[in-house]
């Protein structure tokens, strides 16, 4: 709300904070569990234990009525406004893999795909060639050269890779040459000057490169996006941050703001809970972990398998917590209501347990409790405050 | 929220608002009362009434997770931002003692203190000298001349006194020479220009005119800040306002904002009513009445006291409110939580009863109730705005 004030308040100390996001957590009423909510209907208990010792809430991701993706929604709970700190699907891609990007490049998403005779999209996906099938044509595709631009492609996972170029004054009005839809020719690369340009040298080598391949013969771009350095969140709030996150998108968001990531392994959560202690251990203050499948389900429209998700990552909790967090947040980046099957604007339940809480008032994590917690609603932007705040880690503000 | 918006609605009409301020009233679950808070514990009977016949809120005082002072808390309850409006330690310390500040002043906060033959400052108090030993050691500082400014220092109390430079072109960037500890040296003057020179000059006059005497044989600064004049609270609101506070900190801030003060004697709630009483009389329509012991016993850490400090306060309501009010607002200028020992950032809950309101909603004025108030969750310089409106002070917008 007011720009700078936190920071400005903002003082260290030895006490660790937990940001817990579940992915996609938030959901309305359904039918199918006689008008509750997933999170109403899953066994809790250590969430729930939480919210006794603690206090909820709900948080809105960018404004009422407003569906986010994810990378505004996680910015948002870093502490970052997402209507001012924009951040392309390209960059977000090249992040999570880990890309060294820098300051004005240019990045887009690729999806290898399969076209016909006559240039028609047949599948949009190539039907998800291997991994392994991807870092080759991957590699090959890295070969082109764009005369005054250094041209990077990196592999993600299946049909999926990420192009970056590096250049002066590239610009990322380029819109999606991705038709969306099968049947359908490629969209041709509009924009304007040198980033048209170069996007269209580079599409027409690839196209050349891979026509004699199957089912890849072509390859479909979208995200275009400039990144731009984001202020670094352990400078604005005096932390070190740390990242815990399977997935590279999640993974990227937190890179952005200067978050070191912490590898798990084995990818599941009792991996993240090991990752958890070695960042700890290695003093880090403030802890990033994600949890993806309640999202994932949530699209799926699977009330079950969310269901699962959530007492899954309950039930991985303690192995998390026992390694002493001071201030523990449990929240979701955005709804993803299952009967939409889409993320969506509602609030989003917020629990913070630790430091002095106004608590008593709610006996369980879930949507219903949480509307009348002792949080009350805010924006996703206040959490940093109620965190910092919560482990003493925010001065007095005046006399 | 809208800047100027209530300022253009605001009309002018008979009724009399009264905003009544429990110091510190907000309070967090304590296990001392079985998890309930002081305000929850205390017996309030006429609050309570209130209540029923009005409705509750919440109200942050400057952001959410920000720990106000009590200067920037008022300004908030006064329909000033308090971000926008930031006010020195040293302006409120010479505007509580009724000194008349002009826009440009450099003012600081004074306290006696003494120094061994060494420097080191042994006791940061002199031994609280009296009052009546600071009136006296005050008036020879005020002899101090500074060239090409005007020098005045005015006793507070005990050991408190402040420090007023007049002249052009003051700033504020000089740091506190108090090392805030004893058995370490004066903090050098520092910070720059004309301000530096002036404050370093002072110092060194001071401490050569007390340096034979004891135990205040030396001086420590803090706070130091220049005056700027905010806009008059009743031009902005088309209001004549009154105060009736106590302690000087609180008259400072009330007439920062052109409150007239009264002084109530004696120094009590009897004397405060009687005080009320005589603000009304004389047509003031806007009464601005605080009640410190709350806060104090807060920042004690002591329940028992708390609990009565706001029993005291809902014994002695009647007496000020049969004068007549048609609009009662009881509230905090933040929280002060007895766990914490210390103001923090907890929503504080807010009571307004009298004109047209919502009620039916609560039953008894405390935090929990206050929740799921009627009035809702609002920032603090939101409040204004529901008081004029209740009052019928305020304008529709639009046709």
């Amino acid at each position: 709300m007011y720009e700078g004030l936190i920071e400005e308040l903002a003082q260290k100390n030895e006490r660790k904070i937990l940001l817990a996001v579940i992915d996609g957590l938030g959901d309305i009423s359904t039918s199918e569990l006689d008008g509750r909510t997933p999170l109403e209907a899953a066994e809790t208990p250590v969430m729930d234990e939480l919210t006794v010792a603690g206090a909820l809430g709900c948080h809105i991701p960018v404004a009422r009525g407003v569906t986010p993706g994810s990378g505004p929604a996680h910015l948002g709970l870093f502490g970052y406004d997402p209507v001012k700190y924009q951040v392309g699907r390209g960059v977000l891609a090249a992040l999570g893999v880990e890309f060294p990007l820098q300051h004005g490049d240019l990045a887009a998403r690729i999806n290898f795909c399969t076209v016909d005779g006559e240039g028609k999209v047949i599948d949009r996906r190539a039907g998800r060639i291997s991994t392994e099938t991807c870092r080759k044509l991957s590699s090959i595709l890295d070969s082109i050269t764009v005369p005054g631009l250094e041209v990077h492609v990196v592999p993600v996972k299946e049909h999926r890779a990420c192009v970056v170029f590096r250049g002066e004054g590239l610009t990322d009005d380029i819109p999606d040459t991705d038709p969306g839809l099968v049947d359908h020719r490629k969209v041709p690369v509009k924009g304007s000057g040198k980033s048209r340009d170069a996007v269209r040298l580079f599409q027409q080598q690839a196209a050349e490169l891979l026509k004699d391949r199957h089912p890849a013969n072509d390859i479909l771009m979208r995200g275009f996006a400039v990144h731009r350095d984001l202020p670094c969140m352990n400078t604005r709030f005096q932390l070190n941050s740390a990242s815990v996150a399977l997935y590279p998108m999640y993974r990227g968001v937190a890179r952005l703001v200067g978050m070191k990531g912490f590898d798990s392994s084995p990818a599941t959560l009792q991996g993240q809970a090991k990752a958890v202690e070695d960042a700890l251990t290695r003093g880090f203050d403030y802890i990033f972990l994600h949890h993806k499948p309640a999202d994932s389900s949530g699209e799926d429209g699977n009330v079950p398998a969310k269901i699962r998700a959530i007492e899954e990552f309950d039930r991985a909790l303690p192995s998390i917590l026992h390694h002493g967090f001071d201030v523990i947040c449990i929240t979701g980046d955005h709804s993803t209501p299952c009967s939409m099957k889409l993320h969506s604007w509602h609030p989003v339940p917020l629990l913070i347990s630790g430091g002095p809480q106004r608590t008593g008032i709610s006996s369980c994590f879930s949507e219903r409790e949480a509307l009348g917690g002792a949080l009350g609603t805010m924006h996703s932007t206040d959490i940093i405050a109620l965190l910092l705040a919560s482990a003493g880690k925010l001065a007095k503000f005046g006399a």
